[in-house]
């Protein structure tokens, strides 16, 4: 009779479910469980915070399309671990969290740490919840790795009680789980294919969208066939860049705002209509604009915008559904279109813009100057991680990416302090899968850099190849001393700019 | 017509509350708050992360008895600063938290960093509402500092959306509310008070435990002649410490565990039967110890253990009707009992122990040799913060405390992350209240560094007078490589021991 | 060795804390725990909805001050007696529920009725728990009970895994925990009941509010005294009646509009200055009324008017230090005084007004014609359960109390759907301890007798002593054919008066 | 300019989405919202309890495939509906709940029933939201009918503000949106239809089973198709009956336990393997079974058993896909197997068993008896609503269906309480779109009827074509008289057997 520890089953079932990356922090009751997990192949990195440790499990969901671990103490060490279940669900990037808690005996008597785990990640997971033994814990796993992965991804808690932790059974008893497949598939109705391909047709003004969820679909490949082939032009929300690579002749992400507002057909693949795409409405986007949505999401579809098409289903299918469809007609919107001409011409012009900014040589340098030189070393296969407001957002136009699933930011729901907990995460995954292994860089602005900065020594300790640039743009804020407030008079009076940037 | 804006209206409805400082990190929607509040003449401090930012504002309120206040943007921003709702909700401290969050006009359509704000922080607050309008500010705001200071103190959340900060009213409409007094003050009944001298006086092994609800309570000088007058021997809490000198001659800190054990009966003042006190149970605990429980919350009375009396309401208005009581009958704990002798042996034996440590001088030196170096150069009057496992606990018994609310450590919820912000808390209140202005000691683990160590920025950035020791005991995780687990065969036959210490 | 069950240990366990009454209705999980705790000699009421069941227990908190029981399966079972608990808990009502939840090993599989129970019931209770082992039944309930009286009473609620109900643990393994006492009692501070007499002999205009705090607090002995002896009027709220009879010469009940609206000084003695008491503020306070607050709940004190004195503590033992005051003054208001004289012109005007109304014999009879027959009939020791729109203000005013608690309406929660679950628990409370019984009479509109009009059968069962009045005010609001409304036209026209009733 | 109210944009909001029933109780302050509804031309029925309101409004969902509305009060009337909610949302059934709220400007003031409406719905909804203005609430509508419908479906709950509802604003300011489509269709991939079929083929004891989802989406023509072209036998889950006539010969519901047991390939259709099917697993599973998945929920795919083919998106268009293959081989399996045999023998000798019981002449009738004479007065069209335990349970193996969605019962969640409300809804639906009009027979346990009862009176009061047949068996447990108790000795004796049955 072999008998295992809870630790070990947890570790294990994770293993099983290839889940091959966990980040976290050590301490009672999970230390064994970071001991099992290497022990079971894992990789584990000893992170400074939690908050950075969940933010690096997400990014790894992101990068492999299998979810990340992220290992946290009971209470305090779960609860630093939220924003990173929030910003993976926000962004539909898999992660799993294994929290450890109190002893099951001492709960409702203030055990150490005590606190309602599974109830705490309600709010911030797709599913949360304690094997009930330790016979459970596979199937739990199971469920958290699969649950995290199907439909739209995003994060899922399994919480150990401190006792099950270094409980045993006897490994017969234990239900084994094999892996978990990829997600299933589904594809859209031919109908609304047709559909779809008429609406293309009879665009005047086309605009093809692509968000991150092409990237993380892993639809590059036909996409690609599919935009040249169409001649469409294209524009990628920020973590949709390099799905297809930037400099690409049919990207006009130069001529965002141009593009967004006149286009009269937008084929909207893995984006959603939230802030980041101003809502699909006025004044940003034509009151008419007809939208072919393809989103897996049934209820994403409709959201702010009623769409012409509503494609459901898996991206990369649906675009191999529109692409057959392409080749079948051989049909392809001309290039030699007013629409084209006037993109075209939106290009060149903000292009002369940048371009004499970035030439400027005032000290301190502006953004354009400083992305400008910046942009000039960055190796083209190098993976971008950027954070921070004017710093993400300029350099965003500024730095291109070529390959997809190469850049990670803020996203989208703005979180700063993402910053080198990706960077951790995109290293460990490079270094384990890629035997060149890409250079990972962080673009920072001086704000952004602090909410994670200690992680530098975890980057350090694992000698990882980061290259981190601050943009010191005076953006900590840190009011003004109460006798110079006195003197300035009324608050009203006063604004707080961040005057002075340099590298 | 004077007009307010939104923003201005929480500033100045904190600054009538007494609310003086205020920690967080600005930005969209928040940044004209922070700087109201520094025009109401608020304390701004700019942190780098929201974490460390809440950390701060609720040592605050255990410092100064009125709540600090932390103010974050939406979305990642208050999930950060959740962690320090927690600790301040288990430590029983009052705190404010503001978030901005989306506009209202956007919600439900994706809006930037769009969440659930004020239902996120339920299980986190004592109350927790957005006003309506803004007129309803004045009395939300009050609201949430009376409550977070009334009963038991706790953590309290005010959601302003982001299209109500800059958002303008005529200040006439707006009801002006002074501020909340102090918490009201009950005492125990008579008769409660009675039996509980009676069964003191008839306890053969009586011990007073001191808990960090009577420094919150202001408890020191009653307590002080208390104990003196009686006689009893008394064991602080770790954040009980310097309440009563931890040199006091009746201490008997040094002798916890026997004093623990032993007790027959305790008068329990401000501190919880919980993980810290050993649930109040055997094995720790004598099984027929008569508790007198002395709290200001009713709920408490009764966790774990029944006490023999239970005298509900303000600790120092208590302990002062025991004082009033022992005065009058002139009764007085024999200092010549067995149970002093057995104390007063067990604490010298101990002495022994820790010298004969401390005096060792291998390389790396142990924890008892780190802190009596350490201890000599502190001055009576710092303020201590500290955290980290071994270094916390080890650290608590040989660094004094003198003077009470001068122990700040990771609490009843043993959070690892508190300590730089609870340094800068510390730090700006002495500034600004204390002409002299003490000294704050961290003491920190290398582990426990790590939560919060880019607030040393923090420190720099305002000078403050914060002294931070890291005790390298090799404390940080990090795992093993992969191919080295391989050799190494099974994981239950490792274990991780954190060997090495130095200074 | 003698074996025990999970249900017989939740049945000893509510036992032992002197929990007597339990209301429910049985299905699996929790069929043998209603048998068992029968067997303990707990009176079981089997009711035809967990609705209804739930309110029931809970009255059975606010007549003996002990939590009744609710008992229910798992899933809807449970989710239909949130109401009760909500309506407990905004009453500050002690009950405490039982749910039977679905087999541990089936969780997150799907299982019978299977939903996170604890969690769901955070919203509506004090304290929430699934006992983690058979072992721990007896401290979570003894804890549940404790937490539901002490401090302000309201809901707990208590767990049970299906699989637990029958399991079986040897009895000598459990630690039998002996009935939790009655609250610990505080009292105010007595400079504070020194201010609060002060401002009292100053007053022009006193009023003393009697809430149902006060009858809760079973302070009808000391209150009566006060009253006579300080010469105060006062003025009951709904559930506040009977605690002093509604026809003690000092009642201004009649004249409540001015009284409040005049007064210049309110003792306000377990009431809360919400809704019912029109928040304490104009246009139906006086501006500058002060506030002499009573409460136990320290939180409560300055909600929405800043007390000139707030008194903490038990609501007996408080007025009993006002009333020590009074008798050794000497003090009384005077029953010279303009506003004696102005209270009582105003209710002889309100009395004729009424007695006008309720001689008058057109058909349908008018409410004050129907509450004055239904007046004379009523004993005066019974009970008078209340609820509907008009029915229940109307009959409030008309219906006297002349007993403490002898009056359970709707309530602070506004809760239709409580009336014969509360007259049920009444009956059965009635019937255990009263030899004599006393009679329990609803008074129900007709719309608020069908929220548990089958209940009826409940009583019959139980051959219960309650008389229900249903008046028939034509409040059941059906709609109108749609044919119809298109001949109507617009809605905006329309307006819906129950316009008729009938005894 | 014309103005619009709060309440009839919520009204107009509900009949653009084609709403078209609203069960309800009226209330401040949602009175205004009926009135409006109905001058909207959404048919209004005014319930006796919230609670059946919500049973009834979700049944709708189901009958028709657009969610009907529940109307209720704040506080109390929204949590009556919370029952409701889960129960729709467990048996995947849109909703939508309209709540009305208290008055914005009293909200943290102890308002009128004030309650955090939105927070409580979120662990029963799939969106949950009140509009921020008037201008919001055509677009919060439209999101919640939407979701109620799209992807998997469930409830949805809209808070609508007091003081909104009669609030005015510009008709021509509010942005009208028209009726959301049916939800998007997806369609597996046709790789894994090759490998379903393939699969199908390979079977020696293959079976189909037909849960609601099927009967859900409206799958029935091409499923009979299907079924008699393929030549499998099929199962339906109870209410999965009648999508397929329970007299087809390919029924194998009589043989129920033998067909699960031994099925090697199990095509399910819209069913989870929940606790209805025991979970997919041994016992009562095949070990080795191969499970041919098909569901529009991804996340459903793999619990409890991995499915050998997953077939993911609207079932009846995967049906369709599989009859096309069908159609395109001409396979069939063979009804000369040796598992038709065995199904066929087996449902012999269970109807030989049943005739056999309900040819009994004993008193009381046995259940066989009551329901086989029962069955010979249903007319074959007719909808029945059932619930209770053994009259449930018995009366699904007795009652046929015969047309898809004409069942009606406790469900995945098993709530008593459901049948009254069904029964409405299910009436009111018939009444107003069928001329001819189907007769609702309920046929309840006794204790089940209780739950509901007094909606007979809104039957009446609609007059609507329902026959309610009450099955006595005693199943309403009272417990026992306390002195018989004492008596009867220890509870471990005791059982409960309902042991009377009659009609």
């Amino acid at each position: 009779m072999e008998e295992v520890t809870g630790a070990q089953l947890i570790a294990e079932s994770l293993k099983s479910q290839k889940v091959e990356y966990m980040f976290g922090i050590v301490g009672v009751p999970i230390i064994e469980v970071a001991m099992a997990a290497q022990a079971a192949g894992i990789r584990y990195v000893g992170m400074r915070n939690e908050q950075a440790a969940c933010y690096a499990a997400s990014a790894v969901g992101y990068l492999t399309g299998r979810p990340g671990a992220c290992l946290v103490v009971s209470g305090p060490g779960l609860i630093h671990a939220l924003g990173g279940m929030a910003n993976a669900n926000v962004n539909c990037w898999p992660v799993v969290v294994i929290g450890g808690s109190s002893d099951q005996n001492q709960e409702t008597a203030g055990a150490f740490q005590e606190f309602p785990q599974v109830e705490a990640c309600r709010l911030y997971s797709k599913f949360s919840a304690r094997p009930s033994s330790l016979e459970a814990i596979p199937s739990v796993v199971e469920k958290a790795v699969r649950t995290s992965m199907y439909g739209r991804p995003g994060a899922c808690y399994v919480d150990i009680a401190g006792d099950m932790v270094n409980a045993k059974v006897d490994r017969s008893k234990v239900r084994v789980l094999s892996c978990c497949p990829t997600p299933p598939v589904s594809v859209a109705d031919q109908g609304a294919i047709t559909e779809a391909i008429s609406v293309l047709k009879e665009a005047k003004r086309p605009l093809v969208i692509i968000g991150k969820g092409a990237a993380y679909g892993r639809a590059e490949t036909a996409l690609r066939e599919f935009v040249e082939m169409s001649g469409l032009p294209f524009l990628p929300t920020p973590m949709g860049k390099g799905v297809l690579p930037d400099d690409h002749p049919n990207c006009v992400a130069a001529a965002r705002s141009r593009a967004l507002l006149q286009a009269d057909v937008v084929l909207l693949l893995g984006a959603r209509l939230n802030w980041m795409l101003h809502f699909g409405l006025p004044p940003r986007f034509n009151p008419d604009v007809k939208i072919i949505q393809v989103d897996l999401c049934a209820e994403e579809m409709g959201n702010n915008v009623r769409p012409a098409v509503a494609l459901l289903g898996d991206i990369n299918a649906i675009v191999t559904q529109l692409l057959e469809r392409v080749h079948e007609d051989g049909w392809k919107y001309s290039s030699d279109t007013e629409w084209w001409s006037a993109l075209k011409d939106k290009i060149a012009a903000n292009a002369k813009i940048s371009k004499a900014l970035a030439l400027q040589s005032t000290v301190p340098m502006n953004y354009y100057t400083v992305f400008h030189h910046v942009s000039q070393l960055l190796p083209p296969d190098c993976i971008i991680v950027s954070e921070g407001a004017n710093t993400m957002d300029i350099g965003r136009t500024m730095l291109n990416n070529y390959l997809p699933r190469h850049r990670l930011d803020a996203g989208t729901f703005g979180t700063m302090g993402v910053g080198l907990g990706f960077a951790i995460a995109a290293a460990t995954v490079e270094k384990s899968e890629n035997s060149k292994g890409q250079r990972i860089v962080c673009v920072e602005g001086d704000s952004a850099f602090g909410f994670s900065g200690m992680e530098v020594e975890t980057m350090c300790r694992y000698n990882l190849p980061v290259v981190i640039i601050v943009v010191n743009n005076n953006g900590i804020y840190s009011g003004v001393d109460p006798e110079t407030w006195k003197e300035m008079g009324k608050a009203s009076s006063l604004k707080w700019f961040p005057a002075f940037y340099q590298l």
